[in-house]
C-alpha cells in the first residue's frame, strides 16, 4: 500500500492516542497537505521540530498497529465484504430478468452491505 | 450489554495495550473465571492487589474506547451485517425453489458474509 495512504489509515484508527500537538501537525501535513516549512511557519517552530514530531507520531501509530493489528484485520474484512458485495450485485443483475424476488428486498440487502463498506 | 461481555470485548480490542501483568490477571479473571482469591494465591499477592489491578485495567480499557470508539463502531457494523446476513438467508431460501440461480454462487456469497461475522 502507498505509504501516505497507510499512514492516513493508521491515523484514522489510532490518531486520538497521539498528543493534541502531534495530531495537529499530523493533520496539517497529511490532510491539509502543507509542507514542513509551511507548518513550521504557521506554528512558529523549526522545520526540524515539525519533522521530528511527524517522525515520532508515525512511529507511535505503527507501534499501536503492531500491538493491536486492528487496521490489518479491518482490511482483510473489507476485502472479503467487497467481494461479497460485487457478487451480490451480479446476483441482483441476474434476478432483474426474473420476477420471482421483490426488487425492493434485493435493494435493501445491497444497501446494507454498501453502507458498511462506505462507513468504514 | 452485560458488563463482563463488554469488558471482554474491550479486552479483545485493546488488551495488548495493557502491561503484561495486567493482561495476565485480566485473563485469569475473565477468561479462566478464577476468583480474586484464587488469582491472589496463584500469583502470591494480596486479594486487594488483584482487585486493584483489575480495576485499573478496566479503567484503561474504557479510556481507550472513549478515545477510539472502535468497539462501538464495530458493534454497529456487526448489527448491520447480521441483518444483511439474515436477509440473504431468506433470499436464498426463496431462490431454492427456483432454478434461475446457481446454488453454488449463493452459497459462496453467504459463506463470505458468515466468515466476516464469525471472524470478528
Amino acid at each position: 500500500m502507498d505509504k501516505t495512504l497507510k499512514m492516513s489509515l493508521l491515523f484514522d484508527f489510532y490518531g486520538p492516542l497521539l498528543t493534541q500537538r502531534q495530531q495537529t501537525i499530523y493533520q496539517l501535513y497529511f490532510d491539509d497537505d502543507l509542507s514542513l516549512g509551511e507548518i513550521a511557519d504557521q506554528l512558529k517552530i523549526s522545520r526540524q521540530a515539525v519533522f521530528d514530531v511527524l517522525k515520532r507520531s508515525g512511529l507511535s501509530l505503527e507501534a499501536f498497529e503492531k500491538k493491536l493489528q486492528l487496521v490489518a484485520k479491518h482490511q482483510i474484512q473489507q476485502a472479503l465484504l467487497n467481494e461479497a458485495y460485487e457478487q451480490f450485485v451480479q446476483l441482483r443483475d441476474l434476478l432483474n430478468d426474473n420476477d420471482f424476488v421483490n426488487p425492493g428486498f434485493l435493494e435493501e440487502i445491497q444497501n446494507k452491505i454498501r453502507h458498511i463498506l462506505s462507513d468504514s
